[in-house]
């Protein structure tokens, strides 16, 4: 059993000597292990045929002996620099054309291959690379399905406590510590806490000196890492009172989500599923307020294919998960985003997600 | 007051036309507010002469808002993707050759530029636009000491409760939920709880499975961010008891460190700092279980310039802020590392950790 059969079929097709993983989601489902993204470049190099080569930062091979690695490692030390490593690479391997994660791989590296193997072309593969994730084996789902567990389990408890007068920050503070304590391994990305205006950004920063006011919408976007898989939910609640124009908007952007559920199955694709949610907000008083796309697939990194968005005619298979987020953003006035993490089944869709998404007043 | 001049220095001296940020520390110290790195591409570029111009997702648009931004806006929508962005402003701005971070750039940046601009040559300036950083203010001072006062006050906190028998996970989960109750915005790092071999490999992960023994040492490296600006701290601890040959060696690395501390001072060099650390290591009976160079600076990243390392020949300069890290790794056994975050003062320096650092029985 090779296990970088896929990426060397990805190699070939697109007509490269090998594909070169750096760091992030793409390593961790070969390796089930991952490193930094920091100064030190770490960089496997998977050829068409024969083992694989890395370049290893020399403080990192403790680390690196998990791999379990096939092939030769040109380890470098901080005192001499990585150039050489990368040379003694090339001697080792002769690459004219190769395929790297264009949303990974940083110009640094980019540069270091470059000098290395003089006239190399870089394509950018992160498409194919990053589409070996797009169906998830159960035991991923799992995994899924733990990392939202742990942040629903978060939200309920701290919203309990949300009063009138909190500020932004301080329910940030409140949820980043109810989500280590049930067992967050870390955060899918920064949350986003932002009620009233600031909610009408669809990545607001939450704000120390603005405490919810009445009549305010609650933004709450955010998600617990476990496993090495992100969740990845919004929330949107009403601070002590719904007024009438958010009201319909809510209930435009609850029916808009539900719609694209209901849609979501085998054989439909991301454009159909985009262009009914989207359509539905469309179709409201409320057209004016659409600022995103539907949503994007969810795994070892919170955005990843498939992007469900108008266009992508990627077809829908079983064992994709991705976010359903419809949103309505009324700059200077409000914003109101409810986001599931739905599963693609065999016959249609299941939600991850378990949080009632109805309208609910707090505070 | 043009507060582009050093930017626009920077890309005269590199004979470029212009440079390039993407979202990241340089970003925020220029608009003192940051945007996240994922798949939609921002970037802004600053002409030697001139106003800047920006490529900025359409979704970014209400956030743009803040930046207070002088130049022309290039906005794209998911649906349409960001390219046609990129060749708008080819016609609103010529360029031959580009400077860009090339620790920050990815390469699918770098390839969108590369197609707008035909023969581009891109240059990686991380070294001269990050170094802008490195010389840190009194209101950045102060953001890093209080990011530092909330990492402190979480460790002492969670350390009050580690007992024998608890995981390092459980460690870890504890120390992330105390990080954001003492008023984390979020984290420098994933943090390292590391005891035993494992405490071996400087970048080590958390086990689910593994208890702290008597003998054991237990290593923590964390930090909180605060402002923007990033604590790095590390404690090692020993479980019970002190073994004879850890017990030395801690002293060891602690004298490193004290040494370290003693000669930081303007006008010395990064290199000596190192030298004279890692000196007192290599003169040691542990030589053998030296893996890291002493430090790196830090500030709104948690690497950056100045890197304290052997043929860095930077001369330290006052209000640079730095850690001195040094620490012994013997494979298999223990690992024990010192981290203290030292701020270059007129005459000499000062160290913004304030934890005791002689050892300490836990558990």
């Amino acid at each position: 059993m090779d296990r970088y059969q896929d990426l060397r079929q990805i190699a070939q097709q697109l007509d490269a000597d090998a594909v070169a993983l750096v760091p992030g989601p793409n390593f961790a489902r070969v390796y089930n292990k991952n490193f930094g993204s920091n100064e030190r470049p770490l960089v496997v190099i998977i050829p068409v045929e024969g083992p694989p080569a890395a370049i290893v930062p020399n403080l990192e091979l403790q680390s690196w002996a998990l791999v379990d690695f096939e092939g030769e490692v040109f380890d470098w030390k901080d005192q001499l620099g990585y150039q050489g490593a990368f040379e003694a690479l090339a001697r080792h391997m002769s690459l004219g054309r190769i395929a790297v994660e264009g949303q990974l791989m940083r110009v640094f590296v980019d540069q270091a291959l470059r000098s290395a193997w003089p006239g190399l072309q870089i394509i950018d593969a992160e498409v194919a690379i990053s589409g070996l994730r797009r169906r998830k084996t159960p035991a991923e789902i799992t995994a899924l399905e733990s990392a939202i567990a742990t942040s629903e389990a978060a939200l309920a408890e701290v919203l309990a406590d949300v009063k009138l007068g909190m500020t932004e920050m301080e329910i940030q503070s409140a949820l980043l510590g109810a989500l280590f304590r049930h067992g967050a391994e870390g955060l899918s990305f920064n949350p986003i806490v932002a009620s009233g205006s600031n909610a009408a950004r669809p990545h607001a920063s939450a704000r120390a000196d603005y405490a919810i006011q009445p009549g305010d919408t609650l933004l709450i976007d955010f998600g617990a890492r476990r496993g090495g898989f992100n969740a990845d939910i919004t929330r949107t609640y009403f601070v002590g009172h719904a007024p009438d124009e958010a009201h319909r908007a809510y209930e435009t952007v609850l029916h808009a989500n539900l719609k694209g559920q209901e849609l979501t199955r085998p054989g439909a694709t991301a454009h159909d599923i985009d262009d009914a949610v989207t359509g539905v907000l469309e179709a409201s008083p409320f057209a004016e307020y659409i600022l995103t796309k539907t949503g994007h697939g969810l795994g070892r990194a919170t955005h990843e294919a498939p992007y469900i968005m108008r266009g992508n005619l990627e077809v829908l298979e079983p064992g994709m998960v991705f976010t359903i987020e419809p949103g309505l953003y009324r700059d200077g006035a409000y914003g109101i985003r409810i986001e599931e993490d739905v599963l693609v089944t065999q016959t249609g869709s299941r939600a991850l997600t378990t949080l009632d998404s109805s309208l609910q007043i707090i505070g």
